[in-house]
């Protein structure tokens, strides 16, 4: 492996080259990358069993979704939308004295650093999402790999680069690094420009804080995680109570509960037997081996904190079983409590469980809910909501204005888990889900976390970046504010009153 | 004044009614605030003449633009493309399995703290910049006051306060509070959503720090100063010596050099007599106070070292003359030095100048420029050239990708300073020009600071935003992505290569 400082100049000459690559051939980049790997699936899909426990079905869903987020990437790019391409006339009728000509892009941020995650060890690992909307802004890439798949993540990047580099990608597009401190150094290194990570609350804030406090602070995106609460209404529970409980063990106990949207906390009235019978359903769930050791080790530390909590009834066990190598085997927990213990609980209770375990909330009126919701959670990737068909209340649209205020995606009749990566997602959130909550890490938008402004003032044509130019040569969007405009500015505003 | 908690929750509820308000209605407070200051321009402008020393016209001419500014940003709001509404139909035939229904907007971020600047008593302080787009995006604003025109700051907030009630505002819309502790215990409180700033290298990487080390850290969006060089060309001197000579000397005395984007050093080919030139200029430049006593001792220090730097030419002496007031009174100062004592000068000459202060730089030759101007200058609001008529080289190519890369604007054969207030404008740039180089604070992309993305997974048409309704009732635009669409992922790009 190269030095910190070797790398870093790599990925500055390199990140030159490909801001200037016109869009087909840095969408072919993207396009590359997502056949090697749908060409090497079955190697890599092998290798990520045997090194995080993941079952093939699940890592062949994600392998395909990592993929088509590479070809959904390639489209981004040659639309050319996420440019905002913005170009004023010359005006010498403006409201303000003489305007010059000035046109305004968004044009790639620099080196991007990206730490890998665990739980996902295609889509938000080397060649995942933070690799793929970096790439299609135009910046070149590093990966810090995650310790819990380093085969994985050695042999993925080997055959992504292999594919980069034959679709003409300089060297140093794409680069892999490991060490906990390497990965803090690199952080620290003046040429890198952004870094984006996903894993815990712990090490992302200890990264975003190393970030916030180099001597030139950087955008430091991390997506840490998440409790995601869901509520459940009588008029639903009492119309559909079996799809809803059924849905949400499958939810809570699939990839053994090691997802960021995991529901961790259901809300449901109290008086009804929704803490047993989710009990019962997961009875019928298999031991999964846990990521890797470390995880085990903390999620037992966590259940342990769960189960004995007074005024905790537990329906499902569970437990972590440890074999010789020290990998964690686990059966769902699942445990209730009434609205007043969580609050009276909180600081044992309201943290996230890296594991197949949820806590079921029995609340006693909508009143209560409301006002213990609003007074429980802060910042999350989602919250949801089960209503009865056509069911409407003012206290409904109350909690969706709360649930609207502390999550990044609020969703109705369904799960959070199975994260649609398309243009309108949102995987984000206020603080502790994440530490920027105006940018998202998967969907289109994304690519806006590695991009910068810059305007040009009275440039001649051949010194303007092609998204600015008048013949526009990469074809994108522009928007034009017309000389002489200005007069008239407030009046529409004025015409709708 | 009432205390921070009250302060803040006050803001809270405000914003709460500012996010439900259709979009005229929104519009409508900015255009009762621009009226209002127009109206009662004469008594604001004779107040901060008082306090601030600057003169008639430049006041007069800033209150314009401040008014021009809030209609800007009223016809923003009933544009509604700030929201960038996304809709994903729902997809039986998704290439990821199932997608849902999917929404997503950009929505107010909530309470928005903002601390005014003292070199722009109206563009950048209670009803400035970052108060109108804060408005415009439906938050409520507190605006922690610069002491350096209290009077001012207080008297405008009245008279828009007035204005905003009047036209339906909710009490808490726009709050001020004064004192530095006040404004350090405001931007922990945990209701403040996100902050602005504009000033001092030191203060504002204070405030940044305090931001992201809070519990739950915010956004904190800080423009900080800029050194702002200028290169010319020998061809261009060749052209139009005088014509560029009295620009610059202009642009450096303007307001008496108290602007962020004041020319600091100035490129120009050895062997010419440029600082001598200018220094004639200058001298018939009359005294000009400064905007407060401690900006006035920070420049008194700032010009000592910079004249008594070996190797530093002085071709208009300048200085500070104190008052009994402790007012500082100035005379432009303009030195000169070579490329290579600039260098080995770096660290008493390479520094912002608040104050009529501009350093001359001779260079020998363009490889010399350009490896020079590549090593000394990290982020800054701007940076300029001036070419001859049609002159192109390699040379001219790399330095403006090393401007584009440094600088948030990059200008040519013009000058820095007169930042017009358009949809293509850029004012920021990376560290320390900025805190947060991905954002500008003029303009009207100055907005997006201030929204964060939601997304509505099948969500009941009455419980989503106006915004991302089929019926569309605000009248925004919304881009969709259609059912079976992703089948086709890739082929866009691939068609183009």
């Amino acid at each position: 492996m190269n030095g910190v400082d070797e790398v870093a100049r790599a990925a500055r000459d390199a990140s030159h080259i490909l801001a200037e690559f016109p869009p087909p051939t840095r969408a072919g980049l993207l396009l590359a990358a997502a056949a090697a790997l749908d060409d090497n699936a079955e190697e890599l899909v092998a290798i990520g069993e045997r090194e995080t426990g993941l079952d093939t079905v699940r890592l062949r869903g994600e392998l395909t979704r990592t993929s088509v987020q590479l070809r959904l990437f390639a489209d981004t790019v040659v639309a050319g939308k996420f440019h905002d391409a913005r170009i004023d006339e010359a005006d010498s009728d403006f409201a303000l004295g003489v305007r010059p000509d000035l046109r305004r892009a968004l044009l790639p941020i620099g080196p991007v650093l990206n730490f890998a995650a665990s739980n996902f060890p295609f889509a938000f690992s080397v060649a995942g999402g933070d690799t793929a909307s970096a790439l299609a802004a135009g910046c070149a890439v590093i990966v810090k790999a995650h310790p819990g798949h380093p085969e994985l993540s050695q042999r993925t990047a080997e055959i992504v680069r292999r594919a980069l580099a034959d679709a003409g990608a300089p060297a140093g597009t794409l680069q892999l690094i490991e060490g906990q401190d390497e990965g803090v150094a690199m952080l620290m290194h003046p040429l890198v420009a952004a870094a984006s990570f996903t894993g815990s609350l712990g090490a992302g804030r200890f990264l975003a804080d190393v970030a916030a406090s180099r001597p030139a602070p950087i955008p430091f995106y991390g997506e840490l995680g998440s409790l995601n609460p869901v509520v459940v209404t009588a008029a639903a529970l009492a119309e559909r109570a079996e799809m809803i409980l059924t849905g949400f063990a499958g939810s809570v106990t699939g990839s053994a509960g090691q997802l960021c949207t995991k529901p961790g906390f259901l809300f449901v009235p109290a008086g009804t037997d929704v803490g047993p019978r989710v009990g019962a359903i997961v009875s019928a769930t298999r031991e999964h081996r846990l990521l890797y050791p470390k995880i085990a080790d903390g999620y037992a530390a966590r259940r342990a904190t769960v189960v004995s909590t007074p005024g905790v009834a537990v329906h499902a066990a569970g437990g972590v079983r440890f074999d010789s190598e020290g990998h964690g085997w686990v059966l769902p927990t699942i445990v209730s409590v009434s609205l007043s213990t969580l609050a009276r609980e909180r600081e044992r209770l309201l943290d996230e469980s890296f594991g197949p375990l949820s806590i079921v909330v029995e609340y006693d009126d909508t009143d209560a809910l409301v006002a213990g919701f609003t007074d429980l959670f802060e910042g999350s990737l989602t919250a949801g909501l089960h209503l009865g068909v056509g069911e409407t209340s003012p206290w409904i649209t109350t909690i969706v204005e709360t649930m609207s205020d502390v999550a990044g995606r609020v969703l109705f009749d369904g799960w959070p888990t199975g994260v649609a990566v398309t243009p309108a997602q949102q995987h984000g959130g206020p603080w502790p889900a994440t530490t920027t909550s105006t940018t998202t890490s998967v969907g289109t938008a994304a690519i806006q976390r590695f991009l910068r402004p810059v305007a040009y003032q009275n440039a001649p044509a051949s010194l303007l970046p092609p998204v600015l130019r008048d013949d526009n040569p990469w074809n994108v969007e522009q928007r034009r504010s017309s000389a002489g405009e200005s007069r008239r500015w407030g009046e529409a505003a004025a015409a709708q009153m």
